[in-house]
């Protein structure tokens, strides 16, 4: 696998290359059927035992109570931006942190449903942090926040209380990232394709009496309700990407779970904001206090410079380091499956191109 | 491949073996850029050309106008059942003919959303045929068929006359099966799972009169404009899915396109009918005025005798000849990758059974 550049895409993202081989391996004939993965019924014994799998697995990777569910829906966290106000932001307020692009997202949905009380901003600051103090509403429906913000690089390290307001987050971009508390939160969703799997499925964690509470009058396919009493099978579910979602999860227990990819997480993020930290050259846009560890944001002296760091990457082996377009600047997306020795591979890289070009 | 059983499933279903093994072989190395298909960025080279083939040889091969778009989007089926009304059922009333399960779901979600007018039903005689006369409404918002029902085996051979009132099909199960005017439609959609690919993504074709009629109070995923105006890809598309739709339309073209296919699919429906209509054993459950050539439902003398046949059939090499739950009895779904010689091997069968069981 020489040729397998070094994968620093923010979503789609890098695979565990066992996974993709599994896939590969058996693509022709899944569970000694005959036939492929994408060919046997959802209602199949063979595909019974995947989803159900995946499902057992997601739960014991994230230590996830039993008074929770947890369901595979499509659409993405985009789809969750309206269902999360279409069936809890019903009469009250809701709370949202702006805390960047896709918390933006997620609060103009939520307006069309209902009340939108912005609890914090880091808007002042290009959401460059995470906001300290919350204007928290009493007696709202919901907090939301957003965990991991994929394009300015933060995340929260602690999260609010919140008292009987049940506090939602979106996980995309860290979800199986470090271990969580999963009982703090009422909901936690996540589109699979940066740390669980392929696009094209979306985990979402639900406590029972959230689910029970979604109102009848929601169209059924947006009622978690439905998927909860259905576990996630009322439709054709996306086979396929729930498959590759359950090599994935197998894989991360074989790491041997959270508690160990957190610490080789926490590594690879070192060694990089080191690099950054080390000197002039580099500037971390990220407030130190709230960095994430898996998407490091940071400059370089110039746009020009920054175009030629790219290039220069690129012709390296490495693809995916330049910044969100709404923003500029470098990004390194380090997920799970991305290798410790590809992120001293950058760190080298990163040294060069400094005594090259300061 | 002597180990692969005929697969008769309904849905996930059939692929092409050859679009299998192209997905098999290029797993771990997409458009040359040493990363699998499911790792590169939606907003990358490697995949936008995927994406873009896929439009364009849809429209190819359904032979669609210009003024129409293709999207690929998430949810299935089912959620088109909610995007419609969403959309077009704003005040007035919609026409909906209830023909089957299919359809019964998808006015189950319209009523959520406005007046549904019955336009005309066959649940009389248990969905076994089409209804002739259709009491539609004069200024009504669409008209909204299922142009194949998969459950009991019926599809409209003509489709009704609307006048300026759009027509929306539900046309999940037999998508590209046979040649369509599709100027005749507003809407079109299809979930993949049977004739375009695996489950996760669904295919609408929306005459852009339409598309610019959506409300901007509706939520952005589910607002069709949106799709439109991103080309799909306002969030991450499900992928992988959209790349294997894309082989399977290759190999669509490279069977003669729907001219050649349906054909085909024409003659295979007839050999099973032949057996069916060829004596008192098997007994079809469609009027024949209405028959699908997709979904080929039959019953047999006793449900012993169905419990019988499905057990034999299984060691015989065929899987999925299992009839609904909803409605028992037998059911052939023979989708465009089924094979003739596999046709032909089951008239085979049926022929033997019922020589063995009269």
């Amino acid at each position: 696998m020489s040729n397998r550049p070094y994968n620093f895409y923010p979503g789609p993202a890098i695979l565990p290359l066992e996974v993709i081989q599994q896939v590969q391996n058996e693509l022709l004939n899944i569970g000694g059927t005959g036939l492929s993965v994408m060919e046997v019924s959802h209602r199949g014994k063979a595909y019974d035992e995947i989803h159900k799998t995946a499902m057992a697995d997601l739960k014991e990777v994230l230590h996830i109570p039993d008074n929770y569910h947890i369901l595979f829906l499509q659409g993405g966290a985009s789809l969750q931006f309206a269902m999360v106000p279409m069936n809890f932001l019903r009469k009250g307020t809701a709370d949202y942190v702006n805390t960047g692009s896709w918390a933006k997202k997620a609060i103009k949905e939520a307006k069309l449903f209902g009340n939108v009380n912005i609890a914090g901003s880091s808007e002042d600051k290009n959401f460059s942090y995470i906001p300290r103090e919350l204007n928290l509403s009493p007696d709202a429906d919901y907090l939301h926040i957003t965990s991991n913000e994929t394009i300015s690089g933060i995340r929260w390290n602690r999260f609010p209380e919140t008292g009987y307001v049940p506090m939602i987050s979106d996980m995309s971009s860290e979800i199986c990232s470090r271990k969580i508390d999963v009982a703090r939160f009422g909901l936690i969703y996540a589109g699979a394709q940066k740390n669980l799997g392929p696009a094209g499925v979306t985990a979402v964690i639900i406590r029972d009496d959230l689910a029970e509470k979604c109102p009848d009058d929601v169209t059924t396919m947006l009622n978690y309700k439905t998927h909860v009493e259905k576990e996630s099978l009322f439709n054709t579910p996306p086979c396929f990407a729930i498959y590759v979602v359950g090599l994935v999860l197998k894989w991360i227990k074989k790491q041997g779970g959270l508690e160990a990819l957190e610490e080789v997480n926490n590594e690879k993020a070192r060694l990089i904001y080191e690099v950054i930290d080390g000197g002039d050259f580099y500037r971390g846009t990220a407030d130190p206090a709230d960095r994430s560890i898996m998407n490091i944001t940071f400059r370089l002296p110039s746009e020009e410079l920054e175009a030629e760091f790219v290039r220069q990457s690129e012709k390296a082996g490495f693809v995916g380091l330049k910044g969100h377009r709404s923003v500029g600047g470098l990004r390194a997306s380090i997920y799970n499956a991305f290798p410790l020795e590809g992120v001293k591979e950058l760190v080298k890289f990163m040294k060069k191109f400094e005594q090259e070009n300061s």
